[in-house]
């Protein structure tokens, strides 16, 4: 380990594996059995509960917009972590190659990260979720337990997903209706429990998707869909009800 | 390089070019004249080809669920060596910087890499492919030869794409009919020799594109191409068939 | 730093920050104030401006196609450099972590790019844009200023946008009319001043969109876009004119 500061340990009894050229920066608290990979990059402040993995290449604690100018003026990592908020990684976390969370994030236990996964500042996500490979995650968002974002997903500022989602490979949650053209208070889509979005379908900005309803793959959803409906097309339209024999996820 | 194993050198009068903070755990091979560029890190067995280039920050042999699982349970790398797939990279390869390739992949011969590709475990790519910068291929996909898959272009599961076919950017090939609401075996599509998809298409699960068809940019393929045709459109329908005077890749 | 070379002090009242493992290969310029982070790879000639930041695992001067055929095949870095154009970052430019940018890339002062960016050969930023996470700028590109370049975007060769651009996240702009199917000089779209492109939308090869026009989300732009008009759907239609109240960046 390279890094400038020794980390925190829980208790005595740790099981670590830290590998080669990790450079830990600010207050690091490692749990036990935590596993390090090279070339991991950390800001403190940073916790990360029992038994989580941080692959190659990551980056945690990556400063927002207000405490990066801030370190950046004073030419001081430290004027960072003044302002800097906790990132709080759970217990049995797996964080593959590359991943990068901000400050202020909170990750529950379980959550599996794929690779190159970007997750920005003050976004929870809940326990026993998946996060693909490329998938970003805006600023304020709040994720549930339990939910499924593919990879390549694109998830903007002020969006809410509930628990047990499925959001399938490339779509996209937009939060601007008239692109920056004039203004408007940026609102991302609430897609509510159990409801699954297709692949590279669309969901516009402050739409509602209910809970257990289906959005084709492709769709390009403008409106609020009710709960238990699938809609598919551009724009999106209802198809018919989710059938009775279809698994929502609702339990 | 600060790796935990000196890698085996196939024979005595190999050029190699190994830079800074290149981690090499278990059994890596390394041909004569391979590049290794900082920053890399592999996960034994590894096998590279004679003058393949390796660029900055790429992860190769990233364990699969199974091993990885295995791994951390067991606190020790080796749990993931002794289950551990080879991962086999050709001759002449090239991989540019951040690409991450799982355990159990095998890269064919002069086959090309952009940035941040990501390709999972068991897949197979011929030789001559091109793999664009930030693709991403799922477990257990076979790639033909001359292949391109081009920038952002994502792959999911079992998904056959046959020689010298042509994936534009940013297309999608999924493979779940029902985005995980009820029972589905995941099969992605067919993608005959010599056709061709283009940007933001989707083709949906077990659907086969033909023997040198075309698909148009943000088409969305619900149903069977049949070969030499050209389809369009959200649903994709037939235009016209493909005039003689294009080349198909067909020979 | 581990770097192969002495970067270059342009004076004696630097106040620098260079992190751990920075490799520096060629000849590297760095004005006051600039701050690097760990796990940056460049390959000079490159020259950084003043109070500009690198963040964890960038590459800077990644050689293009032609540079790097040369550099493998005389196994000797330095045949890139003869060959090497220069790769010039401008002032207070933020470069978030694992940004590529290749040789021959000019970007101007005050540019802010999020994570994972990779912008291609000969390609011009300028002043005061913004280039998202995941975005991809493929070679011989030119950016105005202001341009606002979200999440990712793709941007294929040959391709110009005008200053005070808005391109939405996840759009696509290609170039290739025929998907390699017939031979076409290939020629990306010209996006004029003002105009915004909405999420998930492709517009075609060589189409022009006009100033102060709005491209919906998930439009398909297959024909030129006049001037202050919107246009939405699959293929794009007009839809009504931008109306008087918008503000269109144009002044």
């Amino acid at each position: 380990m390279t890094g400038q500061t020794e980390p925190e340990r829980k208790n005595s009894n740790a099981h670590r594996v830290i590998e080669a050229n990790v450079n830990l920066y600010g207050p690091v608290t490692l749990a036990d059995d935590v596993w390090l990979e090279p070339n991991i990059t950390m800001f403190g402040p940073v916790e990360i509960g029992k038994g989580t993995y941080v692959g190659p290449n990551c980056v945690l604690g990556f400063p927002d917009r207000i405490e990066f100018t801030e370190m950046l003026s004073k030419r001081k990592r430290a004027a960072r972590n003044e302002a800097g908020k906790l990132t709080k990684v759970g217990e049995e976390v797996y964080l593959r190659s590359n991943c990068t969370l901000y400050s202020g994030t909170t990750v529950g236990d379980r959550v599996r990260f794929g690779h190159n996964a970007m997750i920005r500042e003050n976004v929870t996500i809940g326990d026993g979720s998946l996060v693909g490979t490329n998938a970003v995650v805006d600023g304020n968002c709040i994720l549930g337990r339990n939910v499924s974002v593919q990879t390549g997903v694109y998830i903007s500022t002020y969006t809410t997903v509930e628990d047990s989602v499925f959001l399938g490979p490339c779509c996209t949650l937009i939060n601007d209706k008239y692109v920056t053209q004039t203004p408007y208070k940026l609102k991302g889509p609430t897609i509510r429990k159990g409801a699954s979005v297709g692949a590279n379908a669309i969901v516009f900005p402050g739409v509602e998707v209910g809970e257990g309803a289906v959005v084709g793959a492709g769709a390009v959803v403008t409106k609020d869909v009710p709960s238990k409906v699938i809609v598919v097309g551009v724009p999106a339209a209802r198809l018919k009800d989710v059938p009775n024999s279809w698994k929502t996820s609702l339990g």
